[in-house]
């Protein structure tokens, strides 16, 4: 006889999203709810009291993080569930927030169904994972996990000059720090992909085995400014056309690299950028991210070919930072892989290319994310989208892993 | 038995160039001097009691270009000898203010030896060369020779709102109508090379043939901004490395045509211009110049030939602008070249990359320019120099062939 799955309402879960995306909405759809905002403090309220309905207790830690949870019958350490509230300015309606509310709608399924837990489930809103109203991003998972001294996260300030320290104790949010996650029997972030990779090969659901590594360079290519109508081709030092020359050298070798290695210059600063005179510096990152270590030692390698002289300018390279591949829980992720094989949803494995609080979670306590699929890969937008059914399908299964652990399985 | 030549007083002509980069000295040796300025009116107030000392009458016109006159014997259309007295922010001491002080020490030669010209000669400074204060370049020069309209110009403003029209008015320097240069037997301008040619070659007299032409366009290339760390290679639309690869093909196009061509990627933006964002738009320019129209319109070619559709982005070109040819007058550059043989200096004959007053004079009036080394090709910078042996060479080269044309040769 074939077990009757628990599902989660789908209806309730939508329309919790379409109340969420009022939180600072704006007018083509989307939500400006930067961190500890006004708008973000009348999320915050709002979901304690969602928790509150259902009988879930609340805590807040000393640098706003909010957990709300669900006892259960053994005191051990909680099941924990949650993403972030906070978003971009002119960002989505999906990224973060819905990672929270698939964790409000796992516990309200448990109330509906009278499940009373067997160990503690947690909900939990990170503060400031965002980064875009205080440098930087995960903030906050990054204190309680110590990639941040808390002191100097306090002085960041946003673009009105307001402190990170300052907007924590206008939001009548700062709370105690014997509240932080300290341990867990296991974090599970819900999460859209931001990529369009689901999307294009028609999976409902991603199964994410860890965030890929990266690295970050600036590329500084310096010749000499002259006169763009006198100075002969042959004794110029034009920064531009060395850089163009360092970007296809670049782009040839990495080509060849890993498949799945992606790498990007985002940023490119010319001076002086005036159409009469030869550009003496251009300036220019590079990123690169791949799952394996081994791939980014080659991108830097790469790099560290460049020539240090190119027609006659200098080119320097500069590590802005990196960071390494994390690995997820893999029996966190066999699970979800069981889950979604038992609700006949279409899957794959994968890395994410984006960080998540997850990330820094995941070296202190077993981990796994769920991706679901974003329309035309976009996010941070208000074009962000994630089709309510995707969104649906992916709480489901983060319900079934949630009682699967629960359970003991 | 040879003809004793005669030569300008080099000490004196060192000691004006001297003086004059006082009105409007900088910090580093260099002058900003803006057409109309405090500076610039002092400069021209200096000018004008110098040429008075000498006997020569003023006059201006309703865009105060200035005209000092020495008569001359017969009542005939002057040689015209002059150039400009404005300067960029934080330019050199020679560009431009060079040329007028090469007239005054010609005058002031021709005074010495008591040498009453059979025609009447004229030195001139034209208003707002630069166009560092006023858009355009060469606005005064343009307005008598119809190239620019006279009301418009009035309503170019500064970077404090105040209009040339508001400018003229207050320097006291705003005559009338008639005075504008109508005819003239032959129009000479001396003036820095801007270029590293002559100093390169080892010479020390460019007699000038011309000004190149050139086309300025506007290259924009669109692609779609996505998630740096998200989006597969392959499914990008990079609006970067597209413009990368445009680039790289319209170099291997120009690099194949006449040596003498010169083009510059001088400006480029780049869209949203973040490290971990693919951009979506790069608009960059391209302008080229050479002195044939043929190897131009092989540019153009090369630009129209560029795929509309390059790498999943939109590739659209625009012509900004462009200038034809102006071809100086050959008389005037064997008499030049005359001249500097006879004194014995080595010389080229060459096209100027840069725009000068002469190229508007030379379509009115027989015309040409004698062009003297930059150390290093520098100009519009405060290292812009040329050596005062350099410079007395070229006003002595001047001299020759004014006296020449005086003497009817």
């Amino acid at each position: 006889m074939q077990e009757q799955k628990v599902l989660i309402n789908g209806e309730r879960l939508r329309k919790t999203i379409e109340k969420f995306a009022h939180f600072g909405r704006t007018d083509h759809n989307g939500v400006t709810r930067l961190s500890l905002s006004a708008e973000d403090v009348e999320a915050r309220d709002y979901l304690v009291s969602c928790c509150k309905a259902i009988g879930m207790s609340i805590k807040i830690d000393d640098v706003a993080n909010l957990y709300a949870t669900m006892e259960g019958l053994e005191d051990r350490p909680p099941l924990v569930m949650g993403s972030h509230l906070d978003s971009v300015k002119k960002g989505g309606r999906f990224d973060g927030v819905l990672g929270v509310l698939a964790a409000l709608e796992v516990a309200r399924t448990l109330h509906d169904h009278h499940i009373k837990p067997k160990i503690p489930f947690t909900l939990v809103d990170f503060t400031n994972e965002e980064g875009a109203r205080f440098d930087p991003a995960m903030m906050c998972s990054g204190i309680i996990t110590g990639k941040f001294k808390k002191s100097e996260m306090l002085q960041s300030s946003d673009s009105e000059g307001v402190t990170f320290g300052e907007a924590l104790t206008a939001s009548g949010y700062e709370g105690d720090a014997a509240n932080r996650l300290q341990e867990a029997t296991a974090y599970l972030e819900m999460h859209i992909e931001q990529g369009p990779v689901l999307e294009s090969e028609n999976l409902e659901i991603g199964v994410v085995e860890g965030v890929v590594g990266m690295v970050n360079y600036e590329i500084e290519v310096t010749g000499e400014s002259d006169h763009a109508g006198t100075t002969p081709m042959y004794m110029r030092k034009d920064a531009l056309f060395a850089a163009n020359d360092v970007i296809s050298a670049l782009r040839e070798k990495l080509s060849h690299l890993d498949r799945e290695l992606v790498y990007t210059i985002g940023r490119m600063v010319v001076t002086p950028n005036i159409h009469t005179v030869i550009p003496d510096r251009v300036v220019f990152t590079l990123e690169a991210r791949h799952k394996d270590p081994e791939v980014i030692a080659q991108v830097v390698q790469a790099i560290n070919d460049l020539p240090e002289q190119l027609e006659g300018c200098t080119v320097r390279t500069r590590k802005l930072w990196g960071r390494n591949t994390v690995q997820f829980d893999r029996n966190l992720c066999d699970q979800l892989e069981c889950s979604a094989q038992g609700l006949g949803y279409s899957y794959k494995k994968m890395y994410s290319g984006a960080g998540h609080d997850a990330q820094y979670i995941a070296e202190y306590m077993p981990t796994t994310m769920i991706f679901v699929p974003s329309i035309h890969g976009k996010s941070h937008c208000e074009e962000e989208c994630t089709s309510y059914e995707d969104c649906i399908k992916g709480v489901n299964v983060a319900l079934d892993t949630v009682l699967s652990i629960l359970n003991g399985h």
